[in-house]
């Protein structure tokens, strides 16, 4: 398949090195042109705009820090939307709003391309494993399309509806998940270190018994180091996240104080000087505002 | 094993009854009689008061609903404390306070007698398939003899320290864990649910993906149909448990945002009618305050 | 003074007559202009366009619902903002942005215009009455040159800083204790009555002992009648403030916890349906929550 | 009136002096002796046992730290309660829970006694200048007996209802009002010094339009300065009185989220080691989270 991929951040990388190593032929665009010219080693041509990367694509693909990164590259100079052939799909896979989600199923639409939103779970170690989850939403004849790509990076892809926009809800409340669970880690942790309890212990309870699933076990082993490393996701894009969701929920009436808390504890964070963090380390904070 | 049994609630009697199957001799006790007659097809023999079931046992075994129970129990009229002879062993399994462990700890070391804080993670339908997880603190000595007894209803012990209190924490913890858990799913669906997306759809993606512990899987169910049942935990008993938390929480100064957050959901489905519903209603709190 | 008047709510129109009743020259526009037409009747004269309101003004001053409707009138088609003569004096009185207040500050000075956020505090009846408060920021000299206005609409100005947007700041943060306020007082009015305490009789110990501040007997006596009404704010209004604050925190990276317990508290509302009630309703919803 | 007066801190010793300059006959006792010796040079004579000072009186007041001191001087050891003449009134004028007054109700009924609720409000200075509001509850004959009593120490009472425990709901909601507003009170100030605004300037904004009430002034000049002094209410008092009122809110089926986050503030600034500031130090904790 001929797909155009932009984006090249660490998620993008191992995702586009994995289209590759699946024999797709992969035009690929980067802002900062060094990250591009390096897949050309696995096969990938370089191209010049996001206009370059789309216009003879079957698929393209964005994997983008966030929703300006997005815009800009669709729809600003050189942009990809104009160039991109009809009949042709974009699949966005990065976690971008709800809004603007909507917004491109329209302006694919009126162009007579396909729009999907495809998302995926998975931290960069998972991606460079091809072993992410896709979570996807759009008409199925355009999803199908995407099958192959789909499954050279990932180990298993969701579709959750014709509507792309709820693929994008679904990836939000997902991080929120993980976010939920760091801040009751930290507390947790937290509460176990005074009490004197040995803390890679109290991890292996908890993930030895209820609580196996890969999330706690990641997070659960920095949480118990207090050491938030390696950075495979950073604190700013995390609570770009947690903003996302909280617009969503705003549109959708729908409180969320869970989510609240945890928009405070990445405010704290930031007010901390953690912006360099990977986003686990909000669970962090329990610990300092218990004094330790 | 001559084993003392005491508090026969639908956990305590799966117990019991495993223990049975695992040969141990059972004198059992509870407040309710009836509960305590239905072992004896089993084999248990029917102690008339907390001593005599205490007075020859190596190991005496308590699964009480709060701590007022296990005070009654233990140091009430024909309570067992005094019953229990030297050198047995008290392993109490219920969910009880961390001073109440503490003041176990100490009566029955005054009185040359052993205590193992013992605490279980698992609801009913576990109990019955002797699949609980154990989470025992105490000197080792007495744990290992409790072991042969552990081993027959659960399906793995975890040794968390040798001073008791400590597994009160942990399982404290645990149970926060869980709260906080079914406090994020609950939100989450309820987002989803206002998006139209399938409810069902999205907790196969959740528990398919990130979230494949035992926990997201059995609540999420619930949460998904917005019904909760079966009643394997109560909600009064989830709240109180969660008074146990943030009360030891205070001892050690550790703020914990995400509890009080649970203890606010608790209060508010006491105030909506929802004394008998399975604790995991609170979840379902997250609909109704969405307007659904 | 010959003063240009956009956004005649009920504040705007209540401001306005104050102005021509204090003898000023007055040009108003609105968008639906009836309300507009009524003004004349007092002497004010009608403009076509914001443009029109604007071109032969000493002091423009704006009072609208929203930042969307101020960069409307603005910069707009027909727009104030260059129609406004140099030397001129803006003053912003609507609750709009920390973001737009900047922007409004350089867009003026750019045009050698003066810009000066004045924001007010005081409902629809102190309006009325010429007993707002008026919190000032900006330049000295065009401060001194509104003085005569605001003297004509208000009871007292407040200087705060030479930065037009600290005034905004400043607002935001006033409406925010206002609602911390509600929350306070509703939580409180829902104990009160569970406790079967007179509500009237709570009211008055507390506005007669240490909460004297209008604030609380204004909000105190809607709440204490579980009526909020009249709708001198509506709620999406006081939602929106709320918003802006939270914006202006993560700026400046402040968590505000009780801020974002408002910000549930809003979204709940309007998950109930109380669009059109008073932004005072958030706090009837501590009763709701009690199962009142 | 023969008064007997048991608890001589900062708020006791001051409302004992007021009683003596109003020329009632005192009969003090303290734990520690040395507070009561230096009334008697105002004329007051010192017991030598809670029992002691009731025994001659016609009325009784406590002003005690807590629900335990109550107690112990109540029906410890010479406790005052048998030896209160019957028909006698005792008015508990401490900050206690709801249940010890139904109990304090109770327990006098049933020796011929009678039970007055009468709470206060204010701080050390207030007290001292007589200018206390008293919030009573019980039955009216024995509320008007202690009229001269509480006219000598408070500048106002109230009446709230003929059972006493409602007066203490009153005082514990007061306290909770007094908390959210240092909590609102703390992120304001955080917010507007983020920005680069005068503290002193901003206090004087809020205080001088809608938040005149003296609550407002006195902890917001505290606040303003970030230094809580002097200590009039030490913290760990008002973390009681928090958790008083939430264990009443429990009782009643009350979900209270601020005083759930009120509650956090107190256990974090506990665990930063502030047990002996003014409990307003709380707000000042809105300050160390955004970084200052």
């Amino acid at each position: 398949m001929k797909i155009g991929f932009i984006g090249l951040g660490n998620m993008g990388s191992a995702m586009a090195k994995n289209l590759l190593n699946a024999k797709h032929s992969l035009r690929v665009y980067n802002r900062t042109p060094a990250r591009a010219e390096k897949l050309t080693q696995d096969g990938a041509s370089v191209a010049t705009s996001p206009a370059d990367a789309a216009k003879e694509a079957e698929l393209l693909i964005t994997m983008l820090a966030d929703d300006a990164a997005v815009e800009e590259v669709l729809f600003g100079e050189a942009g990809a939307a104009h160039a991109l052939p009809e009949g042709a799909v974009h699949a966005s896979m990065s976690t971008i709003s709800v809004e603007l989600s909507r917004r491109l199923t329209q302006a694919h639409r009126e162009r007579g391309q396909h729009y999907v939103a495809a998302t995926v779970f998975g931290r960069p170690d998972m991606a460079t494993q091809a072993k992410l989850f896709v979570v996807a939403a759009g008409d199925s004849a355009p999803i199908e399309r995407c099958r192959p790509a789909f499954d050279a990076i990932g180990q298993k892809t969701f579709v959750v509806d014709r509507e792309p926009h709820k693929a994008n809800v679904v990836k939000l409340a997902g991080n929120f998940l993980i976010t939920g669970m760091l801040e009751g880690m930290g507390e947790s942790f937290a509460l176990a270190a005074k009490f004197g309890i040995d803390r890679e212990a109290f991890l292996e309870i908890l993930t030895g018994s209820l609580f196996g699933a890969p999330a706690y076990k990641t997070y659960g082993s920095m949480i118990a180091k207090d050491r938030f490393e390696p950075v495979g996701f950073k604190l700013p894009l995390g609570f770009k996240d947690n903003r996302l969701l909280l617009r969503a929920a705003e549109e959708a009436n729908v409180p969320m104080p869970l989510a609240s808390l945890v928009h405070d504890r990445f405010v704290a964070a930031l007010a901390h000087g953690l912006k360099d963090a990977d986003w686990s380390a909000i669970a962090g904070l329990a610990y300092r505002n218990a004094g330790l």
